[in-house]
């Protein structure tokens, strides 16, 4: 247990993940092998998906980090030994003391690196130890890993529209699946490429970068200018005070009636609006972000936000922008874009033109990519409900299946081929060709020494006899890495920071090859198996049933 | 704050509900309120949603009482403060002092009965309050209702296609978006029919009937009958001991062998699947199901675990049955079902017939409404992926809108007319008709005498003006009830235990018009306003901008 206490990893940030939130079958199983004398019994299970979510041809691995935090805390607490107690009632004391003394000192983790590029069948996490504990880890590592990984993979395909110069800023957690919903969405948006969250307390967890301004409510709480008492503010550089801010906007806004290029586009403008962004720009001056479209975007919202921008201007700050949370953000957008840039041409205000256009208002990748096709002027991307509920594929459907007990190897096999499990305990390898991108993963037996840089690798379709091919590594990337080395002597790779485990997966996404990423057709990468495995796949699946017998 | 600690609901069941688990703006709103004096302003906020889920014609409201919990713990703590301190650094000190004192002792809470049908436009719930303090409340109550209420519909469609007899499983833990959404999803899926859970957690948390038995990996990791070692079963009356239960389930095997009805069903069955449910057996011999899936359903499941059920017979022992998890759910079901009849007459064993048939295998409304056209034999359904993260419609889309601020009405305007918010702090009620059905919901101003039974009242459509219909009420049932009263002095409504919430949500979707809850082609219920209200939406909303200049 010193590696726990070493890695700092001692409590799980999560209070809901204890040791019972598991299905109860696993108790009930782990009480039939402690009566056959088997729940000693040595067993390694794969956890691994079957296919890549949203159409798309890779996934992104995510939830390592509070699999082991799980484990590193795994101890039933008394009251919930009672509590299992009571739901098997039948079941003698003896188990209970051995539900008692269960910890995960002699379980060992293999996993891919949090943040990777993953692929359908490839184990993400190898798990060995005694069956009845690793059985009682399988519900909450599934659980832990499948919306993780899922959230993230839909956060990158977010990033991929957008394009890397716009801000990404994650608004889910009004319409996630419930309070950790909402944290877990931040956490992973955030390692999925987005820049901010507005969920705040996730900021707080996880040190992940804050947003937010105001929304229509607080314009609308404003009846009229002249409820807003503004005490005199005072210029950025404290040189000054302007006593009367209000009239100072007013007078800005009365000059923009004047420009020449911007006739036409409004007149009287809506002064409860008006109000709140005086309001708001008085309480941030520093930092006066208005949302623009609660009555009319550029018949008020626009010139409204101007006006007070240009007074704010006066007393030497910077405001920062606009949001469109309606309408035709494309259009809107570039309407804006250009009443900005008229501004600055007419009244000589640096930067001006260059004012950050945030959108929201249910966006989703297919809204990207319209926006993108039409032409737009947005520079930021507020986005919640389908980013954070995966709408268009709420489930990863990660399995966890026994793959060798007490050296064993066991195969589950399936009418359905894309459900047979690959057997044997394995290492697994990313095999990189010469222009640095990956060219297939491989699967191979524990034994079997690994594929060498430079020597061609057979590589085989694990099902499929004629698809093969030799493939002549640049680089070879071991995938499996030990994060919880139990009894073992392995030496335990850290658990890196969130920045860290972001950075990877922004990499890991840059390196692959473009035809696997783009939304449209994408091409398949392949996950093979050595040649040893398939031969022994296959003797497996022909010797079937019984495969017990075999041995 | 009397009021938390009379109804005990001090103390949130889930530890990440804090008063930071909200949007940042809500907090940078709450500084710009502050700063312009006007934090205090006596808001109204109405919460509800604008479309039904899942293409049907209702909804049921759930998550209340963790609304009500969050505002009966609201309390900000030292390091939250130091948390936002940090966050809105040019903010002055005196926000971050009444952020301090900010409790909801001054906000009163209407909602509608946890449970209840409800429909579009209808508010769930009326929060009043300081506007600061309500705004800060926004995220949370989204959040908390929005998957509750969605998942609970779910639940509910689930078992209206089922039909009433048939016990329904929620197995969705590991495939729910993380493990407060698992947590959530059983407590829901509970109030909305279901029977049980497998999530051990939630069994504890909520006193939620718990189920689960084995899975595929218990009857893989068992090699051949030699291994087992059944150190003598006791009968159910302990009157006796089996000394070897093997040898009696493998005379069974034999005897099931030379049956004429089932000769040509199977031959040699699988021997380490025979080994796993012998295990099971001896551990549970009171409550017996076997997965039978594992290899062949007919050849080898059913065989093995009749003869299980027939040794433990003798013993005294009545099994419970099996369950099947892939293939053709409906002929699988019929043929075993078949094969149990079959023994109960040629060996005269009373009950083994009926013995119950559960299914799982990524199960939804439509495979299950499948299932029920094609006839099948399935007593029990295990329900996961598909009910838990609402699949085919992951968000339910509540919103929060102003409707009054310091007595004035406040109307959002949309270009979609399904956007405009209805203004004024609102009294509704459910109007019945003769045959007992609700016929439809009102919505009036405050100040409006509530309908009469026997009294013909005017029911409008809120924007189109020809839909209108008087209706006469036989019962009139007030909707929004106080369930937390602030400083005013309204009794509070208890919060009722799960197992009330539940009874009021199964009756009250058996109270429906059969035609408003069928899967194809629902009738939409009616929501109205009453005539004053609408008279008055409409003098808004051609007033509009700015409308706070009209009161």
């Amino acid at each position: 247990m010193e590696n726990g206490d070493a890695a700092g990893i001692r409590g799980a940030t999560n209070p809901m993940v204890t040791p019972l939130l598991t299905d109860l079958y696993q108790f009930t199983m782990a009480y039939a092998y402690w009566k056959a004398g088997k729940h000693l019994e040595r067993a390694v299970f794969d956890l691994y998906f079957r296919k890549n979510p949203f159409g798309g041809e890779y996934t992104v691995f995510a939830g390592l980090e509070e699999c082991i935090r799980l484990i590193a805390n795994f101890k039933f607490k008394e009251e919930e030994i009672s509590f299992l107690r009571s739901v098997m009632p039948t079941s003698e004391d003896g188990f209970f003391d051995y539900l008692r003394s269960i910890n995960c000192s002699d379980v060992e983790v293999y996993a891919i690196s949090e943040g990777s590029v993953v692929f359908p069948k490839v184990p993400l996490m190898r798990v060995e130890g005694p069956v009845a504990v690793v059985q009682l880890l399988e519900t909450p590592f599934v659980n832990l890993v499948n919306y993780a990984s899922l959230v993230t993979t839909n956060a990158s395909r977010h990033r991929f529209v957008a394009g890397k110069s716009k801000t990404l800023l994650e608004f889910g957690l009004r319409r996630a699946q419930g309070p950790d919903g909402g944290m877990s969405a931040s956490k992973y948006c955030y390692i999925g490429g987005f820049d901010a969250t507005s969920n705040a307390a996730a900021g707080r967890l996880f040190g992940i970068p804050l947003r937010g301004t105001h929304s229509h409510a607080f314009v609308s709480s404003f009846m009229s200018p002249d409820q807003v008492v503004v005490s005199g503010l005072s210029s950025q550089d404290g040189s000054s005070t302007c006593e009367d801010f209000v009239a100072l906007v007013r007078s800005w806004l009365s000059k923009l009636q004047m420009v020449e290029s911007l006739r036409g586009i409004f007149g009287e403008t809506n002064q409860s609006e008006l109000a709140a962004f005086i309001s708001y720009a008085s309480a941030f001056p520093n930092n006066f972000l208005a949302l623009v479209d609660t009555y009319d975007v550029m018949r008020s919202g626009v010139p409204n936000f101007c006006a007070v921008a240009l007074a704010l201007n006066d007393l030497g700050y910077k405001a920062s922008g606009i949001r469109l949370d309606s309408g035709d953000l494309a259009y809107l957008s570039v309407e804006a874009r250009k009443f900005f840039r008229a501004i600055e041409k007419v009244f000589g205000v640096p930067g001006f033109g260059t004012m950050v256009i945030t959108a929201s208002n249910d966006l989703n990748e297919e809204t990207l990519d319209a926006l993108n096709k039409q032409g737009h002027e947005v520079d930021a991307f507020g986005i919640g409900t389908y980013l954070v509920t995966c709408y268009t594929q709420a489930a990863l459907g990660c399995v966890f299946k026994l793959v060798e007990i007490n050296n064993q190897p066991r195969i589950k096999l399936s009418e359905d081929v894309t459900k047979v499990s690959i057997p044997c305990k394995k290492r697994c390898y990313r095999l990189y060709g010469r222009e640095g991108y990956p060219l297939v993963d491989i699967m191979a037996r524990e034994n079997e020494s690994p594929p060498k840089v430079g020597e061609r690798v057979l590589c085989r379709h694990p099902f499929i006899e004629s698809k093969r091919a030799y493939v002549v590594p640049q680089h070879v990337e071991e995938l499996l890495k030990c994060y919880w080395p139990g009894n073992s002597s392995k030496a335990r790779e850290e658990l890196p920071s969130l920045n860290k485990i972001r950075a990877r997966c922004i990499q890991q996404l840059e390196q692959m090859r473009p035809d696997h990423m783009r939304r449209l057709n994408p091409t398949p990468y392949k996950v093979s198996v050595s040649a040893k495995l398939y031969d022994f796949i296959h003797y497996l699946w022909l010797n079937e049933a019984p495969v017990g017998e075999l041995q």
